[in-house]
């Protein structure tokens, strides 16, 4: 017999599956390589378990009149979090609940597509956690971050790189990007940096002195 | 022989496509359906011709190495708009170009999905062309507008509603939606309307002091 353990120190991201567009099999496949806890959100956990994705948390206010006791009897164990706050997205509640138990960072799919309410809320929204809980949002085409006052990260020239400000963002400064940031203020709506791109293989570094600055690789 | 002509006076709304997710055929031919004037984002065009979509014009800086001469060949008349400015993305310089050529109001499909960067710039951008040019963004899920500060429209019960403020808002007032605003304030990334919902059948009423506030109604 063999014995099948996984450790899990909860150093490893966790994953969090949305309720918005699939991505594709390859992505999901490479995120769950190596394990993650993952929380599914609400009713989005009837298309996972067709996907036959094992999971540790079933998360959501469940107002759509399914019952997620269900799923208890599909897969066991699994841990189900009735979460009725109306003042918060099931997002921004799973957030929580990784923060409480510890968790430093998360990956986050299927948070874009579909509804334009959501993706922009599940966009903007994760500027609260800013301090608490590394979070990215990866979809097929892009993966989005806050940057910490100063970002340091090695891409090969041409990737596409845009800065959006959630906001204002004020004193940035760019190094090793096509279109040079220098002491800039960038404001949502009227002046955002984006689609610029890397110059040549190398750090990008991106500074700011005030404000939520987010960065969305893409591909397309 | 008969003779059919359409005249149009450009007060009906103009139709861009885009260079996103395409929307449902259903839609599309919806929004054709009045003959407005169509204008076509750059390589957009290739999935545009697929479709045997009659345009008026190609708008673009057409960087990626295609030739807009080929569609002259294929559909005549064609007006073809070369707009290299590289500070502005392509939807921005078509706004412009509808503005000029004096029409008041415009739909837009294919903004969003895909690339993430895009979808957020583009949803965001139109605070800019508030006073010149009344745009609606519409895909399958969702219909985005900016409100004027006094903003009514009759809805039916329970359509989802969601006020994104693009920056900060303030004094905002509503009337007939579940969770209603006083006086409030919404900040991009800290406090949104996101998933709020009509009351009753009847008026919906929203109004604010100062601001760019996006309404979304969604569509599951």
């Amino acid at each position: 017999m063999s014995s099948h353990h996984i450790v899990r120190d909860d150093q490893e991201p966790a994953l969090i599956i949305a309720n918005g567009a699939e991505c594709s099999k390859e992505l999901l496949g490479q995120l769950l390589e190596w394990s993650p806890f993952v929380v599914v959100l609400d009713s989005a956990i009837e298309r996972v378990f067709e996907l036959g994705i094992k999971i540790d948390v079933l998360l959501g206010d469940f107002d759509r009149g399914f019952t997620p006791e269900y799923y208890l009897n599909q897969q066991y164990p699994l841990e189900i979090v009735y979460a009725p706050d109306q003042n918060k997205t099931d997002l921004e509640k799973a957030f929580e609940y990784l923060i409480e138990r510890g968790h430093k960072a998360v990956n986050v799919i299927w948070a874009t597509g579909r509804r334009a309410d959501h993706t922009i809320t599940n966009l903007t929204n994760i500027v609260r956690f800013k301090e608490q809980l590394k979070i990215v949002i990866i979809d097929d085409h892009s993966k989005i971050f806050l940057l910490p006052n100063k970002f340091e990260k090695w891409y090969t020239k041409n990737s596409i790189i845009s800065l959006i400000p959630i906001g204002e963002v004020t004193g940035i400064h760019s190094e090793n990007l096509y279109y040079t940031l220098t002491n800039d203020t960038l404001t949502i709506g009227y002046r955002t940096g984006s689609s610029n791109h890397v110059a040549e293989d190398g750090m990008v570094i991106v500074t700011h002195e005030s404000g939520n600055l987010l960065l969305i690789e893409s591909f397309d």
